[in-house]
């Protein structure tokens, strides 16, 4: 019942609240968002919090009225004297802007009451079909008009509208969860990562808690795809520009990488991408069909430009590593490559405990010349042979058109954050244009040069992003294998400090990540604490337990798991880290 | 006995020979190198390699005619006026040069027979105090004058002199194996790692064998770390221009660091050092006396120029992986720690099996102002803190001034590489200037906010330069634990390619490095090619050790091993691995 029309119609309903409120008031824009919707508009007084309810409530009574939303199609020079008259300076500023994009047609305006707005709808036909106990104003805020800050700032509300009060309760406190589980606060809270001012937006520095989460994510994904045959390369996070221009990257996807650098006289860049430092090694030597496929694995450093409006977190960075690879095979290996790669995202995406995520089968777009290199006829081809790929998977999916990589179309595996925004968290590529770009080759059965395919993917995808996803997914409370602190000590006094340390010791001789809390606070405390920093084992230790060896053990949500053994809880430990449960 | 004075009369011996042998010959410069010496020439017609052999004759010649080397003092119009009349240009220019930047101030002039140069000295008194068979010619190349291309084209003869003709063969065989053990040469044919024009100079990529060592190498840091109490951060390799200025990097270090570049009006540069990065985790919260010392550990990417002339192989490279760390600690913690980290870094280079290395104790250079952080009382404090230690560890070390880092001074880990250049393996620095420039503060048992003291250095140094070194040091015969391929599988013929990939898959599951080579080939050549890549184990397969699950053991120095069952291999293995034998 959220629909467009809903949230239009309430924003019109906030502004004829504010027409009848403040007579003198200029309306600006007021659109829908993805929750709720907003209004901007000037007063020659600024209003405050405290007035939000008075409009409220006068938006409530104008809902209860039962008024009529007129629409009404008229000219665009009748539109103009309307608002002249109504002396709603920055309608005509828009209006003139509509004349100079499309030239003088007839556009849509709609009425409550003595309230008169431009908008293209939808709309609903009455105000009664809006909810006077779902509607909400929750913020006051500035915004410059249109968006420019050489412009007037301006006022506005931010609002919710929902078809009863019981749907408004449930969307606010889910709205509540998730700026609890946003990764931003528990990274904080949890001291996983920091941001410097100094060091700069959108460059996170993950501190030891962090990076030993960082340190799993990543140790997980070699081993697996040392299981799985790939070979490890490393290779420079910069090269000449002249490589980039050779791949295509500066053609098509300049405004994404950094600026060049000179230095004497020649021109290095920051990659955006892993491929063509892969493929220098590819083509380092002649290659035999019999070596065929070739799969390079990388933890690839790259960089990509963001608006720094957009910098946040651990999601949109300057800088991230990507569990890169690219599989090189002959054309009759293709798909039997791609299907063991959907096995190896699905298998990753089991491990992580991520079951919420969905397939997206990512086209090109004919008409974006600048985004895609321009070979219609291996576009379709390819993305037809992706296609059939898929079908024989009996994978479901979405398609999409303009989001495909600019030398082949995409499988993207979509999620969402704890905000609701969705990303791309892994993508598997076919790439039909590099191997020519970059002449790439190999010798078949009967000594004939032939041209490799290749699959350009990912695994757990980018490690900052990924991170940034299960932070909210577990809410901070990670399973054992990815916990910065798998099992606090805590012995009962001080007393029992050396036991505690003596414990320490055996257990990070294991290799487990292991903390002592050695303070003089009580138990309690220190139990509270363990379990606000999320720690999955507390391992209580006084008397008793020095007398027998052992440790009483606690779990993070409370349950108590009595008293045994260390060596036998070293073996659970094991067990549990090495299933990553 | 390889005098200066020594290799310069040999230079001189060699012009006294080609003027008697081409009278219109045109003599430019002939220095003494480390090794010997070269004398660059003009000649109406070029000579070619067939003539060194006349060349060296003629010397041999002169050598034993015992003619005495007659050295003048005159001044420099005298000088101008004797190589004018020899019509020797390029004497002629270099006179001018000493005039425009000297003045006309005195010169020395040797005379071997009919042969006059300009030279400095020192000399031998006569060509008999060389030795006519320690003589030898090595090398003509081409050489621009003054080493400018704008210039014209000379001809370069290079030559060695040694007191004995055995002397001069054991140089000529050491340089050999020298020239053989080049990490270059055995990256190339062990396919550890390539260079590529398009991704530029100093850039190399490490192939899949050569990515295996770096791995190793990082694991064992990585673990051994853990084991010493150090906490792992990642933090990013480019920061604002900001950051250097706080820390100093801009001021003194600028000419190695990269240039900035701009993003939205703000300015970025690829880190040149970690040290700041990690201080903003120090300084992320408020630290307690208990908590130190904290030791900080990263591999940390790192971007320094260096001339585009001196890129070489992996040793000198534009961007190279640093297993830094840096130690956080009071100032009665620090020589502890000092101790603790001089210790970890004896017991890198022993598991690295490197046993010919020394210590170099790097001060300051007071007059340097730009080069050191302007406090001399903190500079002789520290040294003389710095210098205390080392006696109290007993440990030898050379001094050396002006090689300190900015903020303090150095311990240097010097080694040579296998060309016989020195460099500095690993550094231990004791910095007093930066925890004040980032008011890096803990608080003591008083309440009182106090100054840390801060540690910054390496174990196993620059990853890539270690990588060269360990390639040099063990001509590619890397120990199992460092060999990118740890055991070949070799089928005596294809009917147990089966058994072969078999054994394969489970030497794998036990995480070894394992190849086939299920070729048809025969078995000798295959051992001739494992041997070749220096593969420390080859497991021989036909029919008996099929029928008893085992495999026939070769070590690559040609050592036959006898038949094992695989389990026992994999138990063998698993120990020389685990113990870096």
């Amino acid at each position: 019942m959220n629909s467009q029309a809903f949230k239009h119609s309430a924003a019109h309903v906030l502004a004829a609240a504010l027409v009848k409120l403040y007579p003198e008031i200029k309306l600006a824009t007021g659109p829908a968002t993805q929750n709720g919707y907003y209004y901007d508009f000037e007063l020659p007084k600024s209003i405050t919090p405290h007035d939000l309810g008075k409009i409220q409530k006068q938006m409530r009574k104008i809902i209860s009225q039962n008024l009529p939303i007129k629409k009404e199609r008229i000219s665009i020079d009748r539109a103009k004297k309307i608002f002249k008259k109504l002396n709603q300076t920055y309608k005509l500023e828009l209006i003139d802007d509509l004349i100079k994009k499309e030239g003088k047609k007839p556009v849509t305006i709609y009425k409550i009451g003595g309230m008169i707005d431009l908008c293209k709808g939808p709309h609903l036909k009455s105000t009664k079909e809006l909810n006077a106990r779902g509607i909400q104003l929750t913020k006051l805020s500035g915004a410059y008009w249109k968006a420019d800050e050489k412009n007037k700032m301006l006022q506005r509300i931010y609002g919710l509208a929902f078809s009863s009060k019981e749907k408004m309760e449930k969307f606010i406190q889910t709205a509540e969860q998730a700026k609890q589980r946003d990764h931003r606060k528990i990274g904080k809270e949890l001291d996983l990562f920091i941001t410097s001012d100094l060091v700069g937006k959108g460059l996170p520095l993950l501190t030891p808690k962090g990076a030993a989460i960082r340190q799993e994510l990543e140790k997980f994904i070699i081993e697996e795809e040392f299981k799985r045959d790939y070979q490890r390369t490393f290779t420079p996070d910069l090269a000449r520009t002249e490589l980039y221009k050779k791949s295509g990257h500066w053609q098509h996807y300049r405004e994404s990488m950094y600026p060049a650098v000179k230095i004497e006289n020649e021109s290095y860049v920051l990659r955006p991408m892993t491929c063509p430092h892969q493929f220098m090694i590819y083509n380092s030597r002649p290659r035999s069909y019999r070596e065929l496929p070739i799969r390079y694995a990388e933890l690839a450093k790259l960089y990509r430009r963001e608006q720094s409006g957009e910098l946040s977190g651990l999601i949109r960075v300057m800088s991230f590593t990507l569990a890169d690879a690219h599989i090189i095979c002959r054309p009759d290996q293709v798909e039997k490559e791609f299907q063991d790669v959907v096995e190896l995202v699905q298998f990753c995406m089991k491990t992580l405990g991520i079951k919420d995520f969905w397939y997206r089968f990512s086209k090109w777009n004919p008409k974006n010349k600048k985004k895609y290199v321009d070979k219609p006829e291996e576009w379709e081809k390819t993305q037809k042979f992706m296609k059939k790929i898929l079908a024989n998977l009996k994978l479901k999916y979405v398609e999409t058109r303009d989001e495909a990589a600019f030398y082949g179309p995409k499988l993207d595996v979509q999620v969402k954050n704890a905000n609701g925004k969705e990303d791309t968290a892994v993508t598997i590529q076919i790439d039909f244009d590099l191997p020519e770009k970059f002449d790439m080759t190999y010798i078949d059965e009967n000594g004939e040069k032939q041209r490799p395919m290749i699959i350009h993917r990912s695994s757990i995808g980018c490690i900052e992003r990924t991170m940034a996803f299960l932070i909210e997914h577990y809410a901070g409370a990670f399973p054992v294998w990815l916990s910065p602190v798998q099992a606090v000590i805590l012995p009962v006094s001080e007393k029992f400090n050396s036991y505690g340390r003596k414990i320490k010791s055996r257990l990070k001789k294991n290799n487990f990540r292991i903390e002592i809390d050695d303070s003089n606070q009580s138990l309690g405390k220190k139990i509270r604490q363990a379990q606000a920093q999320k720690i999955p084992y507390m391992l209580i230790v006084g008397q008793k337990e020095k007398d027998a060896g052992s440790v009483a053990i606690r779990k993070r949500d409370g349950g108590d798991q009595g008293v045994k053994k260390l060596s036998s809880f070293i073996e659970t430990l094991k067990e549990e880290i090495q299933q990553k449960k």
